[in-house]
């Protein structure tokens, strides 16, 4: 059958992956359109022709002689190191995704598709009883899929699988227990200390003037403009089309200082990462991210570990004053970098500080693993929810959209998704402190404002491996060890002993 | 074979006429993208991408279990009338199509890419030498494809059949010969009166006061922004992803009045027509608009006949000399009027009048048919173009950027597309004359600067007609008679003879 040359076949192999991406880029370009510019009245033949693309991508991805082609290749002697890894990947993704029937793709997106309108409504509402059914039965396609899919153990666990290949319920119910209680310790002593003041980030920024800072800022961490740009959504967010062009959004709030600068430092940090993924690899597994743990390390990386660094704001914090002299005249360096790193248990995640960030993603993981074995049904939810956030983070949940409506996540299906942001958020600590260890120029650059060496060790650390390694194997390479969230730990610890002086 | 009823097959025929929209309409969307926001960098990849779904687009419209299907239909004699047109049109396309094979398309989509390139180094070094080879090599495929459609009469036919069914060198003979002596005429009359005086259109105007004055004039023409929107792309054009998403974009000139403001009304015409298709016909003949010259009516119908009227101005202009009170404070709307239909042939056409613009049109249609039946040859061509400036426009051709190397359409192999520019103009005259004396209330409300009546008429005569006529079937069963040219030549002396007294 196939008596063609190694190269030959690897050739058409590349040939067809590359389609394919240009199919789901293509989607990818239309998605975009739909979060920043279609007018209202688009949005249902939208819907369709984003249907089309994925029915094409998933029926090519799983074209049973292209599964045919890989498994040959993979029994050549002569492909080359990065080729066979490529086509192993691929394959694995093929293995994957031909358990699924296109019947039951497009039901589990009709249902998404409905449950995203049915969670608007309950949002406008404030009422999660409008979004329950819908839940209910995604919820039931989510325990089908996991059926489909296969798992050992839990089967969260086969969900888990699709955000972060091998992460497992027993791998984070170890990390997320051993972080717990040194975090709650430190929230509990920072809540007895005098809390630090930020009413200077609620003044009026204007918004023409925030945009402006924000392009400048992204400018000098070293997004590429020429490979990428930025543009207003509801939601901030990034997407790639391929390494050269790498788009990211932002939001402005004229009377809050945090929203537009600090998603304006956390979307570059994943744009610097898909800018800085191997152009030659275009659809290939190598020219793709290693997951989204990594992909969020690599946010947080630079919104955290940089953005809220004092040694970044001394040179950053002078052309922030004189863009606004009201209210920044007035305030010092230190008293701008303590109240950026305010720490308040609060409702809301996406407006959560680092330390109480990780309770409403432990929160969320538990609820999905207890939906998704059953020990907990859909209803309960806003009880459940209230009951988790007093404990945790002392805070009284006032109602659904405060509480279990926040996040868009399940509503598009995604079940699995919160644990690779705290996952991230590790990570990033851990490279950060392996990067300044390794190179003593990191940090003394960035307090002179240029972040340039970081980023050649995150692109010749982790960029340029493209999705070579699972996420441990990237850390075991870039660091010398697996993920230790001691590194996180001493990290916050390192700056809120300082601010909150206990 | 077919034992399926009527209304299975014909539901069946909807479902992929309307999957072949879904990426007809995606590639438009990455089109759209490529002329307004994508970074330089990303060229590359799109041009693959766009590729890529064309590729589809055209596999899918050839299948022949799609032609076999259409056959079917058409032998059923339940099919309704609605439904009959459909599948008739769609199986014309398909007969069309299917005489290129996919090898074919893509020579041609290579060859186009590569002289679009290099179209555009010759107009940056001001040389038609490095776009000459590719040039002739395009007109070479150009006069294959004819010979792969197949014609009657004049290998032209096939091309110009692309762009304007069943119109033939023949008819465009016919009817350039009988206007281009009266044309001249007005030209040579022209020539000999006094200059109108239009200096004070070439004042500087903000970029943002031009920018607000363009949306709201497309607004009030009735452009329907929660189903489309307007941005900025280097050359002005409309593109549709259905009747609920349409897209227009413009240029801004802060030294030159006429381009943004003209642009946005031409525009404005060609979207109008888009959002007033029939949107239950998502993806079928019907739902798609007749022709291009049909199309160009609607562009030119609002840009001249309305934009350049007297009539509509008197009730813009005086907010258009509230927001630029220098220069227009001081100039009445009846100098304006003058102003904005100054008549001066020149070099470039789409800075044309309404006079002269034909012989710009008439100039590439002659060449054109030449290049294709070889009577002309490629390296000639700057040559002839001065010769023909020299003797229509009485204008000397310094040099090719401002000769033959000012379009961009033979760069993408669109040759025979010209002429419906000239088409668009007769046909806009002889409707606005029809819509005039049908309603009467149309020009008594352009004169309260309600254009709503007209738009009415466009809807009810054009609009909503979809594809189902040819142009000239439409203009008889509007207007009660096919085209007649005499209606443009009234409308230009009209205009003219008061403008220019003579």
């Amino acid at each position: 059958m196939f008596s063609t040359s190694t190269q030959d076949l690897y050739i058409t192999y590349v040939d067809r992956m590359q389609k394919i991406a240009d199919i789901r880029y293509a989607a990818a370009v239309l998605e975009w359109d739909q979060e920043t510019y279609l007018p209202p009245k688009g949005a249902t033949a939208r819907s369709r022709q984003l249907a089309s693309l994925s029915e094409i991508a998933h029926e090519w991805l799983i074209a049973p002689d292209l599964g045919d082609l890989m498994q040959e290749l993979m029994q050549r002697g002569d492909l080359q190191e990065d080729e066979r890894r490529n086509v192993e990947l691929s394959l694995e993704d093929f293995n994957k995704q031909k358990k699924f029937s296109p019947a039951f793709i497009r039901r589990l997106s009709e249902a998404s598709s409905r449950s995203f309108h049915s969670w608007i409504q309950a949002r406008a509402a404030n009422s999660f009883a409008i979004f329950k059914d819908d839940l209910h039965q995604l919820v039931d396609l989510k325990k089908e899929e996991a059926e489909m899919a296969g798992y050992e153990g839990h089967p969260y666990n086969a969900l888990l699988d699709n955000f972060e290949k091998g992460c497992t319920t027993t791998l984070l119910d170890h990390v997320f227990g051993t972080i717990r209680i040194p975090l709650k310790d430190i929230l509990d002593r920072i809540a007895l200390r005098p809390q630090v003041d930020d009413s200077f980030l609620h003044k009026h920024f204007p918004r023409n003037l925030q945009w402006n800072f924000g392009l400048d800022i992204i400018r000098q961490l070293g997004f590429d403009f020429s490979a990428g740009r930025q543009d207003i959504s509801e939601h901030p967010f990034t997407t790639s089309f391929n390494a050269r062009d790498v788009r990211i959004t932002t939001r402005i709030d004229e009377n809050n200082f945090n929203h537009m600068t600090w998603s304006c430092i956390h979307e570059t940090g994943h744009a610097l990462y898909e800018q800085g993924l191997p152009p030659q690899y275009y659809g290939l597994p190598l020219g793709e991210f290693a997951s989204l743990s990594i992909h969020e390390s690599q946010s947080r990386l630079w919104e955290n570990n940089v953005g809220r660094s004092l040694a970044w704001w001394r040179t950053v914090y002078p052309r922030l004053q004189a863009i606004f002299p009201q209210p920044f005249g007035g305030v010092s360096a230190e008293l701008f970098y303590d109240a950026i790193n305010k720490v308040a248990p609060s409702l809301i995640r996406t407006e959560a500080d680092e330390v109480s960030y990780h309770f409403h993603v432990m929160i969320r993981y538990e609820l999905e693993k207890r939906l998704i074995d059953g020990s907990l049904d859909v209803g309960d939810i806003p009880r459940w929810w209230k009951e988790n956030y007093a404990a945790w983070l002392g805070v009284d949940v006032p109602d659904d959209k405060h509480g279990c409506l926040q996040d868009v996540h399940w509503s598009h299906g995604s079940f699995g998704y919160f644990p690779t942001y705290s996952l991230g958020s590790f990570y990033a600590a851990q490279f950060y402190e392996t990067a300044e260890n390794q190179d003593v120029n990191i940090n003394r650059s960035i307090q002179d404002g240029n972040t340039n060496p970081l980023l050649d060790w995150l692109r010749n650390n982790i960029h340029r491996h493209g999705r070579r390694y699972t996420s441990e194997q990237l850390c075991q390479i870039a660091t010398g060890k697996g993920l230790d969230i001691q590194h996180f730990l001493d990290y916050l610890l390192k700056k809120y002993v300082i601010i909150y002086d206990f």
